[in-house]
């Protein structure tokens, strides 16, 4: 027979005997497996939970023990007990004492369960306004497909995860009241004071903490910027490639976007000046321009400021990738040239420290801190505080810079192993040259390769082999000048670059 | 002679015989602070840059040793110590086998040290354009002034912060791969099942873990709705009177903002059909009413989806204080009654756990899925991963729920002795009754201390005695109807109550 029946059997022996303390309960059909996203606790609770609605437990049944459970299960008792705890506290079971645990004999008032939940639901028919659809185009969002070779993907195992642990349960464990009250609107004051010091140390930027907001990326950073500097329909100049994903937020204010081709000092004042005389706002990638890998000269950032003040624009600074380099000196940031607070200088650590941790910084002028607080606050709120007590630690103390010292160590070498296996491997395929920082590097087509197809369908090949390099042509808003796929090496281990380079050549031959 | 010239003098017995080790370096005179919110590592590292970067400390001088130093500051060497590698990570300061730590010879290439940071900056003038002036209007941005009875704030000694520490240590100290690239767009999966299991078992939502998507809070998902669903001009109603912070991501989609009269059995549809016949979102706060603290009826919540439907109208339903319930039974979800997929419900853990956690949660329908994530990425991208596997396992693992059972039995014990305190100090000025349910009562100012002054003068006469009580009155769009002070409760020790308030009444008195 099989064991669902059998605990529908149990039931009236329970009813006749609650007191009695039965040798062993009949055994449960529950079955869990060890997925790394399934919770183990969850599953022998949503399992239960299950058994319980469906009727197959029925009201007043006992459970076998917790030690029967975790042995039928092959999982530790404990995991069970969670279990059990979250059941009693929800009312579908009770335990008497020295007798087990048993399912409520009333159950919780509660919807049955479903899990076809919403099958009744006939949903509305869904029309977007026009303005939505092109704020949710993917022409502008990230590409985030996991896969080799992905574009601004760091290097994980360098990471002290140990360390970062740490940091987060001592901050964690009796953490301050203001802490937890959400009085640290624009972050927590160390944090601020830290990057503050790092920005002055590392590139040259002159402010206070005060200056410092803490958001959760660039793009919270623009949107924020652009809501409350823009005008419907005021002009926007954005590098010609750029990076889609700043597009977002200046179609969602009603921005007019302006493409302005970027010559070999950067973004050219002169093409932007003629494609839109007066911007309201110009966002530049000056460090190591995405996707070229262009950094803007320092001639051509004195002809940005002045014509912005000309013009009286602001200037929105991505400093992307300025923490990469691996050549001489890298040049200051524009902010450290501004005289007369124009620029939102804005950076992130998810390219420092790993993706998922979504936290990055605004620097903005002295007289608009209070306006971008309250913009941010009107959209969203402040970023949530659980990461910053530790991120605070983990720059004072030091933590940041010597790993951003060895990862800058790493991803040199792991540039030049790119070279290498592209000079073996992608001959006639894909054209690489060195570059002095960065995380990636632009491997444009071929003329061999482009006779037979275009950067689109090499892309769409890489994908199907496991790649996530990411299209070059997709980077213009007017046409491409340029074919190639962008190739992330940071993320790559030392060793795999030579079989991981062939399977690419492979891919495209 | 001052410590400051002695260290100057010992540059050049340093440069004689860098080889030869001296038996005391000269005193630097470095001077910290055991401040809550400066951390002493941080401190060190900053007296020694500006220290170095001044020319106090000349190039190659030495410094004293790690145990001198932290002998003289009167702190541990291992803060010492951090603060030194801190400096030679950074290059300011070189370490010699065996001869002990010089500045370096050559300083990095850095601006020079400057706490008057951006003193010469001349900033713009800043004209805001007039849309970002309604936008950051005070009107509607959240007052989180700390303070006494500040409403909204949950009481803190009840959290395990213990486990939450364990818990953040444990999902961080060797996290997979994919917890870190941001793969998770649209939050980690374990946490989106223990949350959709959560709300089936305490708000009989009907959805599946796909539907529910995690957002940094209420404020949020609003923002992303109202910018996917709203064309300008749209009409919205909004609960008159209401919270506050709803308005700022309506205002910023351009929305028309309709106030809604409340009745007693909630937003009143016949006022809303008077006022604006066609909105195209409704915005209801159901369970709990903020502040009024009305429950929306069964018939009226019937009415309002039939409304909806007619005129084909989005809903969005903020659930505020449904956890909190201390009479019988709540009412399900507006969104459970829903059937043709026009509901968008959200909800947060900032007044379950703590504000800054900052986290909160959308359902949406399942058509709304992919625009609602693709929006939300254009303009902010995923909240952070930090929180999520923690908060995964304190739901999954039965924690929240027996969390909130507590806090549910001290508020329902903290609200009777508000109403006890206010008996006996409050006679004459501020009216309160019981209430089901919430964190917060609301004192209607009585009729002799009207006479005298208006909530806005009680509310500053609280404020200026400590008081972070909100004042009713700035919940109306239009005119207020009535005049009180938003009293919360669930911060404040039980055996405060009497003080408090006797503290409040002599404020107003």
């Amino acid at each position: 027979m099989n064991r669902t029946s059998s605990s529908r059997n149990a039931e009236p022996r329970v009813r006749r005997s609650p007191g009695q303390r039965t040798a062993s309960a009949p055994p449960v059909s529950v079955h869990v497996e060890r997925e790394q996203d399934e919770l183990l606790y969850r599953q022998v609770y949503r399992e239960l939970v299950e058994l319980i609605r469906s009727g197959r437990l029925r009201p007043a049944a006992r459970l076998p023990s917790s030690r029967v459970l975790a042995q039928e299960l092959g999982i530790g008792r404990n995991t069970v007990l969670l279990a059990l705890e979250h059941l009693v506290s929800e009312g579908y079971v009770e335990t008497r004492r020295g007798q087990g645990t048993y399912v409520a004999a009333e159950l919780p008032d509660r919807t049955p369960f479903r899990s076809d939940a919403q099958a009744d639901v006939r949903p509305r028919p869904l029309d977007l306004p026009e303005r939505a659809r092109s704020l949710v185009s993917p022409a502008h969002r990230p590409v985030t497909t996991s896969g080799l070779l992905r574009p601004g993907e760091p290097g994980y195992a360098g990471f002290p995860f140990k360390l970062w642990a740490r940091l987060l349960w001592e901050s964690w464990r009796q953490p301050q009241r203001r802490l937890l009250d959400g009085s640290h609107a624009a972050g927590y004051p160390p944090l601020k004071a830290a990057i503050a010091d790092y920005l002055a140390a590392v590139r040259s930027i002159a402010c206070t903490a005060n200056q410092v907001i803490v958001v959760s990326g660039i793009r919270q950073a623009l949107t924020v910027a652009a809501r409350l500097l823009l005008d419907r329909g005021d002009a926007v100049w954005l590098e010609e490639p750029g990076y889609p994903p700043l597009r977002g937020p200046l179609v969602a204010a009603g921005a007019k976007l302006v493409p302005v081709e970027v010559d070999g000092e950067g973004l050219s004042v002169r093409a932007g000046q003629r494609a839109a005389p007066r911007p309201k706002l110009i966002c530049i990638v000056p460090a190591h321009q995405y996707p070229l890998g262009i950094t803007m000269s320092e001639a051509r950032r004195r002809e940005l400021l002045d014509y912005a003040r000309q013009v009286d624009a602001w200037i929105f600074e991505d400093d992307y990738d300025s923490e990469w380099w691996y050549g001489g000196r890298i040049l200051p940031a524009v902010q450290s040239l501004d005289r007369d607070g124009r620029v939102i200088y804005a950076g992130t650590f998810s390219q420092l420290l790993f993706p998922s941790i979504r936290l990055g910084y605004a620097v903005v002028p002295t007289h608009l801190v209070e306006p971008f607080l309250a913009a941010q606050q009107a959209l969203d709120d402040q970023p949530s505080m659980l990461v910053q007590p530790a991120l605070a630690r983990f720059i004072a103390d030091g933590h940041l810079a010597t790993h951003l010292r060895r990862q800058r160590q790493r991803y040199k070498i792991k540039q030049e192993l790119m070279l290498a296996a592209a000079q073996r491997h992608l001959g006639g395929l894909l054209e690489l040259s060195a570059d002095p920082g960065g995380m990636q590097l632009v491997g444009y087509l071929h003329a061999d390769l482009l006779a037979r197809m275009d950067d689109v369908e090499a892309g769409r090949r890489a994908a199907a082999a496991g790649f996530a390099a990411h299209v070059l042509s997709a980077h213009w808003m007017g046409t491409a000048q340029r074919q190639g796929l962008i190739l992330g090496y940071a993320a790559l281990p030392e060793r795999q670059f030579d079989t991981v380079v062939s399977r690419l050549a492979r891919a495209l031959s």
